[in-house]
């Protein structure tokens, strides 16, 4: 083993640095920020070249005989298990659930892997598998193999679980950032910022009068919705989990060359979840949802598609918020409440670790 | 949390206990034995009731279209990371394709999906990944999809790794222990316990003059020969991983509810495994293998698979090491070298933990 180096500066994080310079691995690598997306390009990339990694999608597309497929896989390892609004068990159906649904594709089944610490007590075991089992079954999408290894006290932190997932895609929809446009608009399902400051508040001990709740869902039904609505008028999907709504937006900005332009008072943000996010000095852009969908649509669809999701009880706050725009490319920007712009980025490492 | 109860003793453990009396998961829960299949019967199946779970195969077989696959998840926390013959990398690509090759299907593509420890040098995730790279494609599945995570200091152990693959049944084989007919002939491609002795020998300290490695290997190209000698004449196929071969044995035996007699010296094991057992006081019937097939099939193919298997670089020690019996249902038996005979069960607990 190496000796672990002291953590950069701040100053050195907002430029980041190549592998190098990291010898050893910071909680940053598993943000979702710019830190993780180093590691994916420089380290696992040239591991495991190959095409259909390299579309850098949350789920890979393939052909498998007739039938175009998806695969997505996601690790949870939230931090506390239980938390208003759910647990990891939901969480994990529902986020795989998800990538699979943002290329277009229909959930088919799930694989559970679990890795246990020992010492975990089985009734709380019991409580996260029959979570699991409920939405699994709300959703229709069948958990139909598993796995379950035991590690040593001090090595794990009672229970972290993997779901992959399978999907079908029975459309010709081609979906991706690459696909956007200067004028189409940004559509957001719902309230931002609720399954993250969930966390937080629990961990932080804060209280408020209406108890701040994860938003986890299954969003396969509403993006159905969508899709019938607006079909090949959808350029791409996000749901945005890590990193949040900046995240995706600047996925966006940077893999289409194109600008994005968003109106932060068209943002919806629950009251609660504004005060927690004032509290702890967080943007709400900046935090992860678990159940809301990010669309970029033509600008002819797009009041079709904020109604259609509107009339889904997952959309009934959706709401056009930007939209995409030939100035600043690769940037995104943001219209405050008195007229003036601020750049929204993509946090470098992990503002908020263990939240999904 | 309740306090943490005492181990129940060897004798209370022969007689395996229903789940409400382990308050906690214990290491035994992972070992893939008794109390694994305790926790999957009373706990996981319970919770994720559904058919294609309910076969209790390493992999789940569905239909997709007009494609069969199959699906099937392993996670790896095998302890230490690099040991004789392969590194954790190659483990998590050949277990998840040998799961796939045992139900007969062909692998098409892996997810990998990652849980690293905050600390973990940077050089040998690199290692660890161009393993996995190198041995996909060897296989010819490629790895397309992944995930990162990173947990803090003291709540991980360096590198835990999932990897969840995806395979296409082509032929019509049915596989499976209620196949079984009494005659037919229990095949085994090489010796056992190279695996789980060499973990063993690396955390043990032990020294032989030739070093022990792991057997690690993907067995898909294995079985098609396999498939091509002796078609719809194979009933079963397991590789026999955690819990070795008296686990897959018996799981041949209770599910068939047939019994299973072998021949103690037609066995093969290796001169320096046979004594790493030996001083360690373990059965090597019991230890782990992550390149070994055991087949069972209808007795006039027997010869042929066997030699079919041995002009394979993987299957040059193959040998016929018993047979299927009306005798004593669902228990295995071996006839040792003097003419005795003695019961092989499987394991309780874990044995050795952490070997996958």
């Amino acid at each position: 083993m190496t000796e672990r180096p002291s953590m950069p500066s701040p100053e050195a994080l907002a430029c980041p640095l190549p592998l190098r310079d990291y010898p050893e691995i910071v909680l940053g690598h598993g943000g979702g920020g710019q830190l993780s997306s180093e590691l994916l390009e420089h380290l696992f990339l040239p591991a495991f070249r190959n095409p259909a990694l390299e579309e850098r999608n949350d789920a890979a597309v393939l052909q498998l005989g007739d039938a175009r497929i998806a695969i997505a896989t996601d690790s949870f390892v939230v931090r506390p298990l239980f938390f208003p609004g759910g647990n990891i068990g939901e969480l994990a159906v529902h986020g795989t659930i998800n990538d699979l649904a943002m290329v277009g594709a229909r959930p088919c089944c799930l694989s559970a892997a679990f890795i246990i610490e020992e010492g975990f007590p089985m009734e709380q075991l019991a409580r996260i598998t029959h979570a699991m089992g409920r939405a699994a079954e709300a959703a229709g999408v069948p958990i139909v193999t598993g796995d379950t290894k035991v590690v040593e006290h001090g090595h794990g932190d009672g229970c972290y679980i993997n779901t992959t997932g399978i999907g079908r895609i029975t459309s010709d929809l081609r979906l991706g950032p690459r696909r956007l446009v200067p004028g189409d608009r940004i559509v957001l399902s719902g309230t931002i910022a609720d399954h993250g400051m969930a966390i937080m508040s629990v961990r932080e001990g804060l209280e408020f009068e209406a108890p701040i709740e994860s938003d986890t869902a299954p969003l396969h039904e509403l993006v159905e919705t969508v899709v019938e609505q607006a079909g090949t008028e959808i350029r791409a999907m996000r749901d945005p989990t890590r990193g949040g709504v900046a995240a995706s937006l600047n996925e966006f900005a940077s893999q289409s060359g194109l600008g994005i332009e968003i109106d932060d008072q068209a943002i919806p943000v629950a009251p609660a979840v504004q005060s927690a996010c004032e509290i702890l000095g967080i943007d709400p852009l900046a935090v992860a949802n678990e159940g809301k969908l990010l669309a970029v649509v033509a600008p002819d669809a797009a009041e079709d598609v904020v109604h259609a999701m509107q009339r889904h009880r997952l959309g009934c706050r959706a709401a056009i918020i930007g939209q995409v725009v030939r100035d600043h490319p690769g940037m995104v920007v943001a219209r405050t409440a008195i007229g003036a712009t601020r750049v929204i980025t993509t946090q470098i490492g992990e503002a908020l670790p263990r939240i999904c």
